[in-house]
């Protein structure tokens, strides 16, 4: 019997524990016999009709202080005190198993350097594109690659947004108060419009990719609050569509991190991925692009990857994953970036003038695409017009 | 120092050393600082240009001998003497890595035991979808669901000539001689258009999800070489692609599993997947639907996911990821399936008297979608019709 607890009884833990006890044959097969028990449950709420409601403890210590328990599976959310309880775990000798792309993204280098210190696991499949297979085949079965570049769309509830905006015309209000009603978007959305649950992500893969921490305060950051029903229509005149990507690059040997909308070409395979699902498009300088995709959230799929770590600390504790401490050169400017922008102004003059291009109509707004250029000369130029703004495209 | 032997020094085989060699600073790094070193390369032709040209050997015995060796990587392709070398460098005590869907196929079961007996691994990642990770995810990432369902698009050759025949309205034939004229065909392109490559990966991906050695000439195969552009044309009306598919299902605890042209939904994410690219989608029970996409073939890809499992052996020798012998009884009949099918026949009203619904005209044929009824039920009807034929269609 291996006993683990699981940290927060919300919409993951429970689908954990629901994975758990659904497909308890075919895990009991993996582990040769083995089975899995769940033995505690931190919770601040009593689930007295839940089948493991006898488990359900109000006191970290139970758990930490209880030496069956091998493995802690944290599904809090969060920073405090998921952080807290999972360095307090790992100290302990135990190995850890999150879902918490917060605490990943922010103390994990921290947290790895203790697991391995102490000989244990910390490993974190859940955190980034949920049930999506990402943090192992990267790490794993690309690891004879030079990570070239990694463009996901990581944010099911901005990315159901942006295809409703597209499909059906929407405003950015009328889709988010849509999600909102479906479910898809929290009632305070402010984590996920304005980019931050994509940033956390891109940190981690960018960590990931490049060996060093990032952190995810470093990393430019913008939602997708201000993009308008216009540039969406804009967009797919020029053939792209606009989606919120966490995007990282190697760029001579330093790290371009970045969160924010951009035009994707329509023939991109990551511009057809649609409603809630995430996917991350990942270039390896022997692989070429692979892809990988699928519901990014939810508490199942969510569970199927806890597990899958649940299942590789079982068979390899001392499994490591991971990154060292940041490395504070690693940082390339996001402005020194080149690419291409689209553009928009209230005056068609005024784009030709400054960028020397033609710009089309949509609903009373004037767009261009522009030539390559800095983004930092982009913004002094953009900066130049009246009422003009930029979304980044994707070369 | 770590030292390998490759044999086979085409394509993928020279790959691999090409890997090796641009990205041994990063591969060093991901082996706390040893060195990867190829000590000998097994092939009859010589290379006297190559850097590596010193390492050729006609010679497996000097491989087998050399205790120094530990890491055998085996990309001759065919079955002999491919699988015999396999096999007695798993029974010298060293760990095998291959991209031979043949061998894997056709000798999995038995190459794997003695892999599990001797302590050493046996791993094929290479094997199927080229760079792509899919077995290592199956295996890890996807461990604690039931898999449902594979579906994939795994054979780049057969994929470019349907999505030719798709967009540019080519015969069979003249987009074959294109793809022979790029270089993705061979010259005797069976194995690839009669399905034969599709049926052996999908029977290494079904051996892999339901535990037991599936023999892929029990996998019911056919290929595209009957489908016609009008097949095309009528399944882009009733809004279909046309793919070359290895499906594999459970049904009640046996195996569904086959190898045929399927008409796929426009909407679905692997109608999408064009040109030479490979696709999986996964069903699992927990998961949902997750998919995996890039590039199926080609000297790089491949190596990368060579050099993936070569990575594995070396953190963990007694890696061990695969299936036990064929269980006989797991096979469900092909036939039984209950599917819709896209039925040709010469005159309209042939299908409608025998299927009950109206057909279309397309270039001079007359198409129609039955509704649900088993391939046995559909197969007796289409036999009434003096020179009618189907397709299955994909739910």
């Amino acid at each position: 019997m291996i006993n683990i607890a699981i940290l927060g009884f919300g919409v993951v833990g429970s689908g954990v524990a629901d994975v758990i006890a659904e497909n308890a044959d075919s895990l009991s097969q993996r582990l040769c016999g083995e089975k899995l028990n769940v033995k505690h449950i931190l919770d601040l709420r009593d689930f007295p009709d839940h089948p493991l409601g006898d488990r359900v403890t109000k006191d970290f210590d139970t758990i930490l202080n209880d030496e069956e328990v091998l493995i802690v599976v944290e599904t809090m959310g969060g920073s405090h005190p998921a952080y807290d309880f999972s360095k307090k775990a790992l100290e302990a000798g135990k190995s850890v198993v999150t879902s918490n792309k917060e605490v990943v993204a922010t103390f994990g280098a921290e947290l790895l350097a203790i697991a391995r210190e102490k000989g244990v696991s910390y490993l974190f499949e859940a955190s980034v594109g949920g049930g999506i297979p990402i943090i192992r085949p990267m790490w794993q079965c690309l690891a004879a690659n030079k990570i070239l570049a990694v463009d996901g769309i990581l944010n099911g509830t901005t990315n159901y947004i942006l295809t409703k905006m597209f499909a059906e015309g929407w405003s950015f209000e009328d889709a988010l108060s849509k999600a909102q009603e479906l479910g898809y978007a929290e009632r305070n959305p402010a984590a996920d419009v304005e980019g931050l649950d994509t940033c956390r992500k891109i940190s981690i893969l960018a960590s990931l990719a490049y060996g060093s921490a990032i952190d995810p305060k470093k990393v430019h950051c913008e939602g997708i609050t201000e993009i308008t029903a216009a540039d969406v229509a804009a967009a797919e005149e020029f053939d792209y569509r606009i989606k919120l990507l966490g995007r990282c690059a190697d760029v001579n040997g330093k790290v371009y991190a970045i969160t924010a909308p951009f035009l994707v070409p329509t023939e991109a395979s990551i511009a057809n991925i649609d409603d809630v699902y995430n996917g991350i498009s990942v270039m390896g300088n022997a692989v070429g692009d692979v892809m990988f995709y699928g519901r990014g959230a939810g508490a199942l799929p969510t569970a199927s990857a806890v597990m899958a770590d649940v299942l590789d600390v079982i068979r390899d504790c001392r499994k490591t994953i991971g990154w060292g401490p940041e490395n504070p050169d690693i940082y390339c400017d996001y402005e020194s970036a080149v690419l291409r922008f689209l553009v928009c102004a209230d005056k068609a003059e005024d784009i030709n003038h400054v960028f020397g291009v033609e710009a089309i109509e949509v609903r009373g707004k004037f767009y261009a695409i522009t030539g390559l250029g800095t983004e930092k000369a982009l913004k002094e130029k953009v900066a130049s017009i009246d009422g003009a703004r930029f979304i980044r495209v994707m070369e």
